[in-house]
């Protein structure tokens, strides 16, 4: 582990399976340049030193070639139509960099991925409807960086029903609860810390409305770069490996 | 420890300040025995094997002698206008009790009695609001036990608003989550274990409404007293004493 | 959810892989009746009204057939160079159970089993070291039901060495940590939340030593599949539907 | 909440009761500054932005005054004899301001200090031994900031020995678990959020021993004095105030 690493630009790839943009006109209206491109671009403008890229399902390796991720401090990921196309050679290669200390950002529909649901270890089912409804966010834990300068609550004025029970482990920190107005809550902002790696749920960004536009759903995802970045990865040991000798701590 | 005291009869003691029943004609319609006479009642149907009284701030000591609390194995405690009028030495017997392993069931704006903010150690402070709202509480905990048999998600058509931020813990286990017509979330059912004690925060219950008329929260209270029952207390030390020689595992 | 089934009887199924005990006189000597025999046996004896049943890696299907799991209360998983050996389908269908609401303990070298890191999501791996260190397991939740009537803290005289970090997410409920005698701790006993299904990691349990010979080990088995035991599974829905319309909760 | 902030200077008040150094000489030798002093000395060193002054037992208010509070941004505290002689008032003052964010960082004998019991809730006992034990500290949460750049596992060749069960709720975090020599376990680095504040119990300290001047302890410590500081607080309000219309959020 290393200080002088802190310094190094913090390198951000926003993957998107790129799918609802090209077959719903009214998506393509909100996201001329894909949900990754809106993302990227609210990235950009708000971590001044980072690098943000994109890829897509359609890239050969989906765009998460080895190399790519082996560079990657940052991923964040968009689904729901393609999660079944998304090989599993990607997935256990994207879960291998989240235990060696990658951070991994999961949006929306991305709880049933692949790679959410095979770090989760459960389903990761909830319930849904597509009504209009008023979503209310409101913050559980006050102290926490990934709620730093965001205007609470969070209103999103109409926006897909996600609600309980959503089949996921118990968050190591729970920081945002939605209320929307059908009546339901979910559990819509979740940490989790896996491997080395920090993973950060967040469930607003139905394609069909403009969600990724409201400045207060930005900061909390630029906040949750930062929070998910780790400058300078643990050099302590995962591996399944023989301990040394009873004698190894008196060197 | 011993698997014997297993079949003694569970011993309830139903805790209320009794103010608002005889300062108010609403409430005391709602509940002509009492917020604690209906307690006694529910608890009573449901657990036909306990024995279940009751105690009130205006008794010496609030009901609560040494004596009474050394055979208590649940405790319920609702309070409100009345918290500041609790005995401080009451309720540092009543803490004791929780830290040798007596459960402690508390309940609606009991959020800021003594004992509750000792167990804490924060403010309990939450938001509120009397507008007749409709709460509505989902289970995010689904094998939980104080979750069987109830029917869920639990509906109090009007109901006081409690939202968040609820400034407590973590709670140790978060099972119900509700939500408010007029916008909010609260963490309305959270498990909290703080030394060999068993304590459960349920929010329902404002005194105007007939909340604990309703049977799927009479079976909550049920299976939460048998949830922070410990038929065997542990008798792992908790006292600050000097350790046995290093050798002292080798008897 | 019937409170009629909470008198049926429970039914436990121990599995494991038999390898050791046909390659290594040393073990056979220790478990004339393989691990899963000594371990059915004190099942047996500590919980007289349980059906008791054991399955092996040789068996077809592993023994585990759809049949039989859905007619398992609690699982116990014993494997160590068997592993890789495991059909997939078998541990998806243990997988599926466990989310259904079967409960699960999980022994000893266990911990890199298939269906153990499924349902963690992270490597499991940990550190070892083969050298006769004495173990020693304290307690760290005194209220847990695990814990209850355990003589504590547990002593191993002899055992391998399982040492942190040990890569699992962080328990739900962490209740014994294990001194080694060479240096090292280890989360020996942890308690997690998956799906509907309760889930007991337990490290002691190494081959060559008579662990499960012992009676306070026999204690915390016992206690660990009363606990993982839910004899009525909530109907909480967990698959991914829509939800029904807006004024559901007015019915 | 201003981002302005961020560039203030991190503001850090040592507290020590300052007993031990002047009853016996061979706590003064090690320590000749006194604990406080090698304490702010060290922190002064991996902290170069940071303000770092001390506060002791004798001075008025115990050092601690509503304006220096006001100003502390993470206050560290070793207490052992005097606990008792600490000022309730003083203890509610740092207790407000923890809940209201600034960062707390416990040592030691502070377990039993009347600030971490009231934050607790629990009595916060533990089993203790003076026999020259080794003690090796080792990490469980390896993505943990207070764990970054710090060579592990930590061995203090000669410690007291604190051991389970230490009466603590679970930590939000736990970090660290240390093995002893003599064959205890303990959770040496626990991290607690309580109100808008950050605690950090850390147990190596024992007066009669150099722990402070080892080079890892330092890192830890400066660690944790960083993570303890949020640059800018939370205005999610936790006062008990009625909420603002139904409609508050169409403004």
């Amino acid at each position: 582990m290393s200080d002088a690493s802190q310094s190094a630009p913090l390198r951000v790839v926003v993957w998107n399976e790129h799918i609802h943009e090209k077959q719903n006109a009214a998506v393509a209206e909100i996201y001329p340049e894909g949900i990754h491109g809106a993302l990227a671009q609210l990235l950009s403008a708000g971590l001044p030193n980072a690098g943000v890229t994109t890829a897509t399902l359609e890239q050969p390796e989906h765009g998460l070639t080895p190399e790519l991720l082996a560079d990657t401090d940052v991923l964040l990921w968009w689904g729901h139509l393609g999660h079944h196309l998304v090989d599993n050679r990607v997935v256990a290669r994207v879960h291998d960099r989240v235990q060696q200390g990658m951070g991994l950002i999961v949006l929306h529909s991305a709880h049933l991925s692949k790679i959410f649901t095979r770090l989760m270890g459960t389903t990761c089912n909830l319930r849904w409807r597509e009504a209009e409804d008023r979503e209310v966010l409101w913050p559980v834990a006050p102290q926490h960086p990934i709620l730093q300068g965001v205007k609470l609550p969070i209103v999103i004025p109409r926006h897909e029903m996600y609600g309980e029970f959503f089949d996921i482990p118990a968050p190591d920190e729970l920081i945002l609860i939605s209320n929307f107005s059908g009546g339901e809550v979910f559990r819509s902002g979740c940490c989790f810390y896996r491997g080395k790696g920090r993973v950060f749920y967040f469930s607003p960004g139905h394609e069909t409305y403009p969600v990724y536009h409201q400045p207060e759903i930005a900061r909390v995802l630029v906040n949750a770069v930062r929070w998910a970045h780790q400058p300078a990865i643990s050099d302590i040991p995962t591996d399944s490996s023989p301990e040394s000798p009873v004698d190894w701590y008196q060197a």
